[in-house]
């Protein structure tokens, strides 16, 4: 086969839309590493040649921070400092230099050893979150390996405009700087996965990208025409004219789709049988607000503290949680704001990162455990909460609850805090409290839960893995990973009811939530409230438009009378194909077309 | 305070019993490590000295497997030749030669430093049967450094007859020769716990037994005279005529006790409203057998057989399986044996131990899921529990069910391996199968998975951890584990009228089920067998004997009625005290005496 042959990549869909350009290749993939021995007395000029990179790494690393720091919130910044910080880190330069010393061996080898150490600490880290931190290793590695063999990377200003961005990975910081809209026609990686920030911050600004497309940056040349989509995660190099004209017509149709997404932006998310389930968005990330505003979303149903205390080695002030969360609350203009309180791990504090390495991290001091054991990092986000609660409607989840002791426990830090503040002088509105349902002891407590709170809030990840006993990171398990679980389906049915029985709203928060198969499902569970990413949306406004809470009730029935949670799911999917093919999107030729 | 006064110490109780003799020093501690660059040219006879100890290691292993080869069961002259594959372990002896090369160190360091890091990787397995084969490294690193420097550590044949063993800390292997019954009065170490083999060595030899005394092999000297209470944990070193009083007494009621117990050992554990509960005896390994029919249990309600993969490269054949088994349905002269099949994670595979690192064990590659993953494993135990059911009734146990795919698979394996065992002409019977209830969608899913099995047992341990998203093991949220939690007791309530509206019997294994001080709220729940330390046995009993199953219930509603987990054991506690004081043995006064 010609190198010149057309090929189509089958990836991740990170950012959906369709690109067609030039490829701007952003590098060669890794640069190759050497490794050689030092000749007698060569030590000390090597050592400053890795100090030299080092300190070159730290000044790109500035300079980027300074151009985006005015922009879409604090994370770019934060992950800047975040990669300036490993540069710092005696296990990462330090531990390099040493090896130079002690081995008489080359910086560049010095440099690729101490991050593969690094990464594998990392790795063995148990939350999601910060093990995919070892991917900033990588490319703070990177970074440091092409100065001290003097390929500086592409700058922005390099980067001619109307290109697709290939590139074998991207870091968040230099997709923060590079992917500029209306430069940037789309970006294609070989790695990289969709909940990395990097197709957030693609996502945010509207660009397409396809991540994991395994070896397109090796397949590609520069100049090379290429074509994305990056819905169904399909790329084509070098594309043949009747593969450009399905590009073109995906195109079209993802056009026409967000148009008429547009148009119902405003319309109630209100059954045909007249219920109405508030749509709220999960957020992370300053940047993805814009995005919460087009979907249309009743509110925030779930904004994410933990990146507050990324990429730091002290723990954020009150006033800078105070200034994220009233930013948030004001530019949601009265739309409830719904603060979880954070939910990292001991192996995540910035204190002692790497430290308390936990056997089970999962079941180990997370969330409001860890915040009994550090009652100040506790108090400093409450009482910015509850200062940031008078610009809006706030409402404050907390994650992890297994029982009323913890619950209590919680609440009266809660009006500590508050009592804190009016002794101040400082005014607080009264935040309605919510409990995370995740732990199955919650969900079978759901009724005494509910007696003491304002909301419950299902969270369906963690809750599907207490429940069935998985990690779904683990790849070895991830086939248990069944959201229709008959268990998981009896749980939320507890759990709904018992918010009921006591008048209070219950709200489904995990990946399920924006699962348009399971909308119909959860209305016959009878949820009042779904909150999931914002780009998910407009699909589910439309099942919920299209349905009646008595079809929801009769699936629901139908399914747990099943016993597996195979045949529940294919029947689920079955029926809601039947249903809302067209709705759902059925257009599933296209992508075989192609190959 | 001079060194020659008498001293209490507090421990755990790890053997019951009361001891009182002479101190035999069987070591003073570790042996200080010395540390020291070698001279030029020293390197090869340092490591033909290494040598040398690593091949003395090895015949002080052989010739001790020799010893214990014919004696109580398989399981000592595993655990010696798992000490014997560490000698040979790259990670071990490989590892220390090539530091001494390398860092020109001496050999004892070299020892050591790999010790510590194989410490290390073992400490952070998930799982606690083999997170304790970190101390298996510090036994055989302590083992080549005493050879290393010439000294030999004591043969059986030197310790004199009638005295106390007072360690540092002390090896199974260890164990298994030096504690002798009528040999040796009692046994004191700094370390170990519990649940360790040693102290299931001494329970079975009738040796009273304090382990985690701190500092006493430090405290005491060579024939001191030494007294020990094996039950309540305490030590006393030179003890004053008041404190040997005490022992006396506690001697002589613990004697009053065991007569006691002897005496109802035939008696029906039939509540005085007439409810017959099956008391059965959970069994790791085949020297615990005698304790079980010392008992008077019913049955084995727990064989676990994790011990059969352990200390060693390959996998146990089928007929070493089936050896184990019969021998133990044989013993058990028709009481019925509840086998359970094989709960290993996957860094507990012979195979690739230290391999697969997961991040969350607990949640990750387990007991059947691992069979899944290896059939051949889960056939060749299949297999044999099938050959020795025609010896004595057998029933088979399947742990960590989620779902009832786990289920039906593991149903149809046994079904298969019955299917070829008929093909080729060897005799099985048909066993009954049952499924752990451990997981909280089992739980849940109940109902369902009682119409496709013959009994359902509640293992509370891994039942309660996941259910409340602890691991139990980690001091930071151990805290957290609660076994009277309501929602524990929901979920038990749920398992156990499952069970019965489909007419089969439900039992509880986890340690719940030998505390005397849950057994009334266990009648409550209406469990039908509950199965526990062979140990628990009689006083477990003694309750059952002394309540109605109306009490139960009272007290399980009264108990239910209530918030917290706090509250409903202070309230479980305070009845049981009121109802059953003398009988729970509330005489705590003695130990305050001592002090």
């Amino acid at each position: 086969m010609s190198n010149r042959a057309p090929i189509v990549l089958t990836g991740i869909g990170a950012s959906a839309g369709i690109a067609v350009g030039p490829a701007y290749l952003l590098d060669r993939g890794r640069v190759r590493t050497p490794r050689r021995p030092l000749a007698p007395g060569e030590a000390e000029s090597e050592l400053e040649r890795l100090e030299a990179a080092l300190a070159l790494a730290d000044r790109q690393l500035l300079e980027m921070k300074r151009r985006v720091e005015a922009g879409e919130g604090p994370e770019h910044a934060l992950i800047l400092e975040a990669h300036r910080l490993m540069l710092q880190d005696p296990e990462f330069g330090g531990a390099a230099k040493k090896l130079v010393r002690d081995e008489q061996m080359n910086a560049e080898w010095a440099i690729r050893r101490c991050a593969r150490k690094l990464r594998s600490a990392f790795g063995r880290l148990g939350d999601e979150y910060f093990r995919e931190r070892r991917h900033d290793v990588t490319f703070v590695a990177d970074r440091v390996v092409r100065n001290l063999m003097g390929r500086i990377p592409d700058a922005a200003e390099e980067i001619p405009t109307g290109v697709v961005l290939v590139a074998r990975d991207l870091s968040p910081a230099d997709a923060a700087v590079l992917l500029q809209p209306g430069r940037i026609l789309g970006l294609v990686t070989d790695r990289g996965a969709k909940t990395s920030h990097t197709a957030i911050v693609a996502h945010a600004r509207g660009i397409p990208a396809v991540m994991g497309a395994v070896r397109a940056s090796e397949l590609a040349a520069a100049g090379d025409e290429i074509a994305l989509d990056g819905e169904r995660g399909t790329v084509a190099l070098r594309p043949e004219p009747h593969q450009l004209v399905r590009f073109a017509e995906a195109k079209a149709r993802f056009a026409r789709t967000e148009q008429a997404f547009e148009r119902e932006r405003t319309l109630p998310s209100r059954t045909l049988d007249g219920s109405v389930v508030r749509l709220n968005a999960n957020l992370e990330f300053e940047i993805e607000i814009p995005g919460v505003a087009r979907a249309g979303a009743s509110g925030i149903g779930l904004f994410r503290t933990e990146f507050l205390y990324l990429g730091r080695t002290d723990l954020p002030s009150e006033d800078e949680h105070y200034e994220v969360y009233r930013n948030l609350v004001i530019q949601m203009e009265g739309r409830p704001v719904t603060i979880r309180t954070v939910d990292l791990g001991a192996d995540k504090m910035p204190m002692d990162r790497l430290r308390r390495s936990e056997p089970n991290p999962a079941l180990g001091l997370r969330a409001l455990r860890l915040c009994r054991r550090n009652p100040e990092v506790f108090r400093t986000q409450l009482r910015a909460i509850l200062r940031a609660s008078v610009h809006g409607p706030v409402r404050v989840l907390f994650p992890l609850v297994s029982g009323m002791i913890e619950l209590r426990a919680a609440r009266a830090a809660l009006e500590a805090a508050r009592e804190e503040l009016r002794a101040e002088g400082i005014p607080t509105a009264q935040p309605e409290v919510g409990a995370m349902i995740e732990v199955p002891s919650a969900a079978l407590l759901a009724d005494r839960i509910a007696a003491e709170v304002d909301f419950l809030s299902i969270g369906t990840n963690d809750l599907i893995q207490y429940s069935l006993a998985i990690d779904r990171q683990n790849r070895e398990v991830a086939y248990l990973y069944q959201p229709l679980h008959l268990s998981i389906l009896r749980m939320m049915q507890l759990v709904v009811d018992a918010g009921h029985a006591r008048g209070i709203p219950v709200s489904v928060c995990g990946e399920m939530a924006g699962e348009a198969q399971y909308t119909l499902m959860l209305l016959g569970l009878g949820v009042d409230e779904l909150s999931m990413a914002a780009s998910a949306i407009p699909l589910v406004r439309r099942v919920i438009r299209a349905s009646t809470i008595s079809d929801g009730r009769e699936l629901l029935q139908a399914a747990m009378a099943l016993d597996t949670a195979d045949d529940i799911e294919r029947y689920v999917r079955t029926t809601m194909e039947e249903r809302y093919g067209q709705l759902l999107g059925g257009d599933t030729d296209a992508e075989a077309d192609l190959a």
